[in-house]
């Protein structure tokens, strides 16, 4: 029986020690508009500081918004691709639960584009990403 | 007594739960070239995939070039900076301990520049970075 | 009797070599809630090949995505600023009449952040940009 | 009898509208280490102002980067090539004949990663810029 993109998408999130440990999940997911959302909860090790203020570093908003737009590109071309690169651009401090809004630009064989808004606590925009990953998966 | 640039960035770095737990390290600095270099050990929750390529996921490695390039900053200014915006471009898969090797181009008061190399086991060069960052400490 | 934000746009505009001969024209804007529309018309010493193909050298097409992202900043903050750096991202060939589409992410002193797209003939998507600004006019 | 590669990228250059305009010129390339160096001079259709600070807009050196690098890319793969996207980042105002320095970080099938320096007059670093291009001549 054919796997269903879902299916697919959950085998590749299960199957990477860092998304099962940045605790990395998909809550929403379109293949036909291009869009997908992922969370990554606040976990003590991804916090900038010791000071309790619970901003969070800036390595892992950058990995939830490369992998978010991986992801993206998966839920279209039907499995994950190799990031090319990607621009992480720092609005504002990011806290508690981060949620990815990520939306494929375009699709293409050698390279897809993908525009991801990272949302903290509270709904608030704090980071804004563009990625260039391949269209072909591994 | 007034703290050392390698005090200031030692406490710097070991106030950070994330920088801690990555296992961040600098190896060496140059406040004067604007030079920096720091290592990343290869850590299981880091990884890609389980199918024991090694490879390290794109985020961890966004992650060393986004704070290698604060701390060059930081050697020059005299403290940790807010990053502006950053690019990683992935050129091969990184594996084992990556060395990130920064290199100021600009220093202003409000807009600092930051080359970083990335270079994995057997001195490949596997990503290369290039941050803007705040100039002034926080 | 103090100048319009429109005026304001206007005489910058005007006051700039370049702009004037890549033919740049503001066709909308809402400082309220920072949108900017520019157009740049095709003139034969912007095209990228003589095969008659028409397709805009991308020179042209980045230049235009900077000039619009800084005039979307300049209608909220009252004045043209410097422009940090900007990342552009060709989609499809651009030809014809081009029309960038740009939107304000954030306005801060010292960091301002624009998404622009740009259309070409038909209202094809060829081309975004994301660009950072001062937000201090000069 | 076969092209050399100093004629096929003088042939690339001539055959471009804008190239001509701007009066880009190659002034050296080396193939084997990935090199190449591309002068733009100052003409008055592309400054930034009136004001006879000789500034040159960003847009045109945006143009001069995007074109060193796929000069760069063309010279070691025998043809120009689409870029995917570059990056511009201003370090300080470019005034008078600027000189690229472009190169070659990585070449791919799929994927060429160039980095350009601008030098302006009295070789004042002032800007610089990174691009991925295609590594397939159109």
């Amino acid at each position: 029986m054919t796997e269903t993109i879902a299916e697919t998408l959950d085998k590749a999130m299960q199957a990477s020690p860092f998304i099962r440990f940045a605790g990395l999940r998909i809550v929403a997911h379109d293949s036909k508009a291009g869009t997908l959302e992922m969370e990554m909860p606040a976990r003590p090790e991804f916090l900038r500081g010791d000071d309790g203020d619970g901003m969070v570093h800036g390595g892992p908003v950058a990995a939830l918004i490369d992998t978010a737009g991986d992801f993206a590109v998966a839920a279209v071309v039907g499995g994950v691709v190799p990031t090319i690169n990607f621009r992480t651009d720092f609005l504002r401090p990011a806290r508690g639960t981060l949620r990815a809004v990520a939306v494929v630009r375009r699709i293409g064989r050698a390279i897809c584009i993908v525009d991801i808004d990272v949302f903290g606590a509270g709904g608030t925009l704090c980071a804004v990403g563009r990625g260039t990953y391949s269209g072909q998966p591994k």
